[in-house]
């Protein structure tokens, strides 16, 4: 299954620092590959990189390119398929913008964080949306020490945190996307093997 | 919940290389980060990272004090708590002697890749095993291009690998470690917000 109707964003700006200050957040050389790779694996069309910095577009920008046409294309030719899914852009509203061109419906933005909040929508139900209808969403996933109220007050869908399993809760944003891209789009396969309690045994020797 | 008897180690040797030579890979400062991250998010209590290197192994344990004792254990008290699961050990045995000292039952293998092996075991199987059993299991994970066709042979269960979407599976290896940890660990949450499709078109607003 190709999922064309969702997008990832993964957004520099506006999200805060540690002082709680609206700030521009620094690009990640791995942020990028890693989110590119797992989108890919989960047949994404875009991941929209989010900055307002030129200067840090550009960079991105350069480093898609050395995997698409320099020596690591040679080198890494998974690696060139993962990143020509990266679109590098300015705002918000210009990865909205993109997306837009592909569809008739108006594109809606979920957003996702590690706090609790109310009115939250669980993954499963998100899940739905995505199959079951023709409305094109961009998943925004925020850096720093997260996406602002303002970009939560203005989204279409709060998505649930992700839930561990006690009251630690800080995944990388790398790790926060493949589980997301996984539980939105995963496929659970079967057993190619039938196992029971004495064929676990015979496997011990 | 906690998790006492699921184990994971990235192992650094016996690992391919690109040219399907076996190798030790270097250490990646990043997965040290993500995996402990992910690895304490669901509840687990080792995180073994697993390299014949001794110089190696020095600079994982400098990683791990620098924020469990150093600057960055006061700037973000979230990372030393990650760290500090992790143990850095010469060899996938040296782990499993660690992790074995907590059970009375033998510590098996459980391993994993990106392709596709007979006779694997789907994670929803593996899940029920954790939960159900109060046997030990290290989930080994491997860097470069992949644990070698000998640690494959000699573990006591294979995991299927995680599937996307389409041909291309190239997750990073820390992508692939939060994937499986969810898959094996995570809970599903539910809405804490009714949606109808009148909802939805609200939200819109």
């Amino acid at each position: 299954m190709k999922c064309n109707n969702l997008a990832i964003a993964l957004v520099h700006y506006p999200v805060y620092n540690k002082h709680n200050e609206v700030v521009t957040s620094a690009l990640t050389n791995l942020d990028q590959h890693d989110i590119a790779r797992s989108a890919k694996t989960y047949g994404l069309d875009r991941f929209y990189i989010v900055t307002p910095s030129e200067e840090q577009r550009k960079l991105a920008e350069r480093i898609s390119k050395h995997w698409q046409q320099g020596w690591g294309a040679e080198y890494n030719p998974d690696r060139r398929q993962a990143l020509d899914i990266v679109q590098v852009t300015p705002s918000i509203e210009s990865a909205v913008a993109d997306f837009q061109t592909g569809f008739n419906k108006t594109v809606k933005l979920a957003v996702t964080g590690a706090a609790e909040r109310s009115g939250a929508t669980s993954i499963g139900t998100f899940k739905k949306f995505i199959q079951e209808e023709a409305q094109p969403y961009i998943l925004l996933l925020g850096t720093g020490w997260g996406l602002t109220k303002e970009v939560f007050a203005t989204a279409d869908l709060i998505l649930e945190p992700i839930a561990g399993n006690g009251s630690y809760n800080h995944l990388s944003v790398r790790s926060a996307a493949a589980i997301m891209l996984d539980r939105i789009l995963g496929t659970e396969r079967k057993d190619t093997q039938t196992h029971t309690a004495s064929i676990i045994e015979e496997e011990d020797n």
